[in-house]
């Protein structure tokens, strides 16, 4: 099962959905059922100290695996988060970009389950853990 | 066990942490092992459509939690969150403040677990459901 | 809503289809969007020393859903586990029967949430927490 | 960091400590910050149709993390389980061994997070993921 769209057709339909997507997340990479998201790490995802928050974290897991599902299904604005779990392992470096590479582990007729580990640029062990679990509409 | 800080006590210890909780929450009530936390839902909440988002629904519950655990042990800026599981069961009620009730499973000497219910404002279906572990840093 | 089947009709079908169930468990309480479940510890739930091991406390809370399920919608043995947390709290009491206290918290068309309270009959406070999404097959 | 113990130094240990392990599990690898773990299929762990239970499948994710934790750290009986997210994706196939993939992401000095997929043997899509935090006793 090959990718539905490019990284920039996919940016161009979040664009029109939730405008926010384009000021913070870049795709990196799209393949057969897995995303590597950027998120473009500003002030507004910093806590005090520089570290970037535990919701900005959660954005960037949703949205990763929000991508993943739309790469493989098409546009379909409609694909609602269900369940979520996330452990943080470690503080994310300062003020530096996160990497979320997101593998589907399930795409199917109305859930999806998507698996990310985040990473802070340049460094080598996970900063955290995503599971989320997408509902599909019928079609 | 009695919560060692009133709602204001815990509000301006917060301030000075977290500025940014000040706009986005309110303390309802602190009781022994539970707090009731308001989220004032502003344009930045929001998804398309009005409803709220997911890494806002994940901050209020995470904040939740957090402010429970002060309240039970008294100001310490560094517990953090290690695990979070939740279920997006609902749509949240188009711009209105969300209510997130928490209490405490758990306070133990490293970790503390909560559990929270999150609802829109007035309606009685519970919207999510969340579960937070945090670690206490040693005293 | 209220439910559709009372303790006994619910144990009687849960036979047909989990024969191991009525060994293990009990139903103390059926409600509107709730049950107790009893499970009745014996030998083969116990890890050395005397504790309740953690598979079955996942059987009990898994079984707790179900059956607070098929109380709301009647005898259909098709639904499914899709998603579990657990927090594991306290140490369960040696050889002393648990009890689950469950919550449905969402009954929609497809899925199903459900929150369960483990306890050590006769203490307080929970051994552990759980909740789990089961999938409804098509009627 | 590599393994401190070899498979059959674990699988002995193991049987002084949980002495139902040697009948249910077998380790096919292990290396540094991973073990892949068998589960040796028998009648007490299927449901009704041959397919393998949930409880079975939660007691195979928590031992294998278990054998990744002990295996880096040497023989300590006390680790305990503190969570547990899993999604069930897949049934799984019928009579057949369930494999577990583990990896541990954290090691740390009083948490460790570890990632479980299961495999049907000769399946590639995996039927369950998991993620299983341990709490480590201080040495």
């Amino acid at each position: 099962m090959a990718a539905k769209m490019t990284a920039p057709e996919l940016m161009d339909f979040l664009e029109t959905v939730f405008p926010q997507v384009k000021d913070d997340f870049e795709i990196e990479e799209i393949d057969d059922m897995q995303v590597r998201v950027r998120m473009k790490i500003a002030e507004r995802h910093l806590r005090p100290g520089g570290t970037v928050s535990g919701p900005s974290m959660f954005a960037l897991a949703d949205c990763a695996v929000y991508m993943a599902v739309l790469a493989m299904i098409g546009p379909q604005a409609l694909a609602v988060t269900t369940n979520c779990s996330m452990d943080f392992m470690r503080k994310p470096a300062a003020e530096t970009d996160l990497i979320a590479d997101c593998r589907l582990l399930k795409l199917g007729r109305v859930l999806a389950v998507g698996d990310v580990l985040i990473y802070s640029e340049g460094v080598a062990a996970p900063v955290a853990r995503a599971s989320m679990t997408y509902s599909i509409p019928p079609r």
